[in-house]
């Protein structure tokens, strides 16, 4: 065979799988439809140019409370040409690294379409060539789901593919669908000066199992309060209008925007590849079925990311990409498990969880604990001026075994890492509970999150 | 006994110890010097003022770099007053809700000196009244120290328990210590426009056997870049002047400044409170000498904090307060153990250390691999406009137990806590380099300094 390994698909899990195969020494090539679409749609249109954006409204938001710290200042501007420059840049600068890099440990990346003619053969469209693999990873991504009666055009009804091109910001601004994409993009606008309205068909925004509605609610609170019209149980009838779009909304309103944003979910890209020849399995939604090592119905062909669940995370691809390359190894105790992997939002918070909500574990009949405790409190978040948000960490009762971890605030995202790394560790409340921590930091609410579940709670009133 | 637990100091060290011994039901009493000294040095003069001060630095260096998010404005105005007033809130705050919180807790606190008078007896000095404890935990912190040639005053020459009252920022500044101390304030100083001069005796920034030299030489490289005047192996022969201040340094040169702060260590709180009286021993630099467990040469009196080892940080006097109350309570697992305590310095940059250095794993012998990744190529680092910086790792090559870790850049203080966690449980490198984590995050540059270690090197240069 020319190549130990061949992935179809050089984005977020592709890459990562491709670099851990490189890592343990297996020979390597990509398959990626163009130089410009490496990285895939998480740095090329997700969450890189994204969360570049963020930190931008997170910086305004920081910069009006300056007075605060004795920064005062003249006239604010907004450019959002330069906001776009610097966001490209960061994403052209790391694309160009990935294929530099790439290139530099002797990587070969194919340019072209990758369709499967055999269980070892990848026929790359563009070169007009077949290659030959021992193993064949699927990392095709997905793309953006159309809702019904909005078709994006790219000049003012965007989805999140075209989104990028809006160099100018406009007045005002219809976001449908209250997901983590369009509450993002909710804040980001908003604190760009945009007059946000945003829909949500759900009764709450975040509408997914794996986030506490406290979150949900949390998040509503804040992004009103900063100005975003925020309509849940919403959705869209119709819209007519040239310069201006009259948008009917189900609520009976009708507001008048110059563009919408569409935040509708996203479908596996698993159409055209050969599946079907090569006898690759879907199941009714159209995703490969992988098993707990990522292999298909095809024993030496793997799938990753956004093609083997609902769950599109650029880091679950990532994750499911070096369970499938550890597999093709010979290793069996590294394992798919959904359980573990972290979902992590930027908005007017950062709002991350793991694990299952208390929803999920009284509904499975756990005894459980929770410990609550919130930034308030948190001298170092008080220092910094975020001291809104809370830690919520769920913990079986019989076991002391750590179920699911709800952070909003201040590096929730970051600061998650401490209890995913422990959940997988299988390290217990007690642990977490006795920990060594740094004062003053936003790690301690974790830990005083332990205590409250290991030595009980301190409140007075539960006391009495 | 009137008390199970009589703490005598309610700082940091000592109000973990008495809430944690409440919670673990205790019945708890402190004594503190004044209603206005809860909380200590570290809430009233040390950490929890000087990290607003340094949010606000850190704020202004993010305002400067604004243009990157096309945030752009006219005249920036810095207003020293408006600065102390929010750092005052904060811990005159944190301290009222401290006291209230006691309180309600039903935890009483006697106000005046406290002094041993008997191995169950303390004599408060301001009250004239003797309680009496089944045990005492003694955490009465400690002074700043003296530096031989130069008299703080108050008014132009101060130390770190007087500088919260200069409200109004000299045009320069002399800061003698580059150690914690001293790189934060020339850090806040120097980004709210004084011309800060910072000399240290030593030949590095962070003079400490636990913080890499690499973190040191960064950390004065990014000094200077901002422009202080960074100066080593310097230290001050003699000053002289009224209204400016001309000081003599051991380089040749006379620099002229307003004011001058000294950062140059703190002494044990170990003198009159009758430690001779009941036959507590100390050691020949006087810090208190305590066991495993933060046991005195008295059975039933305890120790914590800055009196009981020159490591005198906050986080270490309650993490052994909490050690000293769990001994008394009979549990013999939880053991001091210096190691474990982080070393976190905000400055020009957040430096976050523990456990060993490559210096000193070398030193002791060990067969070690160290794991370095740089923040220049992670993307959340990248989105965020903070893209210096590093992690090392460094591990047991035999056991893959990690030995220490050490972070320069965006937010080590807190992704420090989960090396932290891992280290305590004993949990091994691998654990860690098949570690689920967030996309994109900094986390991750801790996740690749792992796979570093436990896969080897990626690097082009090792390949060949």
């Amino acid at each position: 065979m020319e190549f130990d390994l061949v992935i179809v698909g050089a984005g977020s899990g592709g890459y990562e799988a491709g670099l851990y195969a490189h890592r343990r020494g297996m020979k390597v090539a990509f398959v990626e439809l163009s130089p410009e679409t490496v990285g895939g749609s998480c740095l090329n249109r997700g969450c890189i140019p994204s969360k570049y954006m963020r930190h931008g409204a997170y910086l305004l938001e920081k910069i009006n409370k300056g007075d605060n710290y004795g920064i005062l200042f003249d006239g604010l501007k907004l450019d959002p040409q330069k906001l776009a420059e610097g966001r490209d840049r960061v994403v052209s600068t790391i694309r160009e690294n990935f294929k530099k890099f790439a290139e530099k440990l002797g990587i070969k990346i194919f340019y072209g379409r990758g369709i499967l003619k055999g269980p070892n053969t990848v026929y790359v469209e563009g070169e007009d060539r077949e290659i030959k693999a021992k193993f064949i990873l699927l990392a095709t991504g997905s793309s953006c789901a159309s809702l019904g009666n909005i078709k994006p055009d790219g000049k003012r009804i965007f989805n999140t593919d075209q989104i990028w091109g809006l160099k100018n910001f406009p007045k005002r601004m219809l976001i449908v669908g209250g997901g983590a994409v369009g509450v993002e993009f909710a804040y980001i606008y908003r604190m760009y000066g945009v007059d946000v309205v945003l829909v949500e068909i759900m009764n709450r925004l975040l509408p997914y199992p794996s986030i506490p509605e406290e979150s949900s609610r949390y998040l509503a609170r804040k992004l009103k309060k900063l100005g975003v019209d925020v309509r849940l149980k919403t959705y869209v009838l119709n819209y007519s209008g040239e310069d201006v779009l009259k948008v009917a909304l189900s609520d009976g309103s009708i507001v008048e925007v110059d563009c919408i944003l569409l935040g509708v979910g996203r479908k596996p890209n698993t159409e055209g590849i050969g599946l079907e020849k090569v006898g690759v399995e879907k199941d009714e939604k159209g995703f490969i079925k992988v098993n707990e090592y990522c292999q298909t119905s095809v024993k030496n062909i793997y799938a990753c990311g956004d093609i083997t669940s609902t769950l599109m995370l650029a880091h679950k691809a990532m994750y499911e990409g070096k369970v499938a390359v550890s597999h093709m190894l010979g290793d069996s105790d590294w394992k798919r498990d959904e359980n573990l992997i972290p979902k992590v939002i930027y908005s007017a918070y950062e709002i991350a969880s793991v694990g299952l909500t208390e929803d999920q574990v009284e509904e499975e009949g756990y005894d459980y604990k929770v410990g609550v405790v919130s930034f308030m409190s948190n001298p170092k978040a008080m220092d910094d001026g975020e001291d809104e948000g809370f830690v919520r960490l769920i913990v079986d009762n019989h076991t002391g075994k750590i179920l699911g971890c709800h952070i909003l605030g201040p590096q929730a995202g970051e600061l998650l890492h401490q209890v995913i790394h422990l959940m997988k560790a299988g390290i217990g409340v007690k642990s977490l509970a006795n920990a060594v921590f740094s004062h003053p930091s936003l790690s301690e609410s974790i830990i005083q999150s332990a205590m409250e579940v290991y030595y009980g709670s301190m409140t007075w009133i539960k006391r009495s």
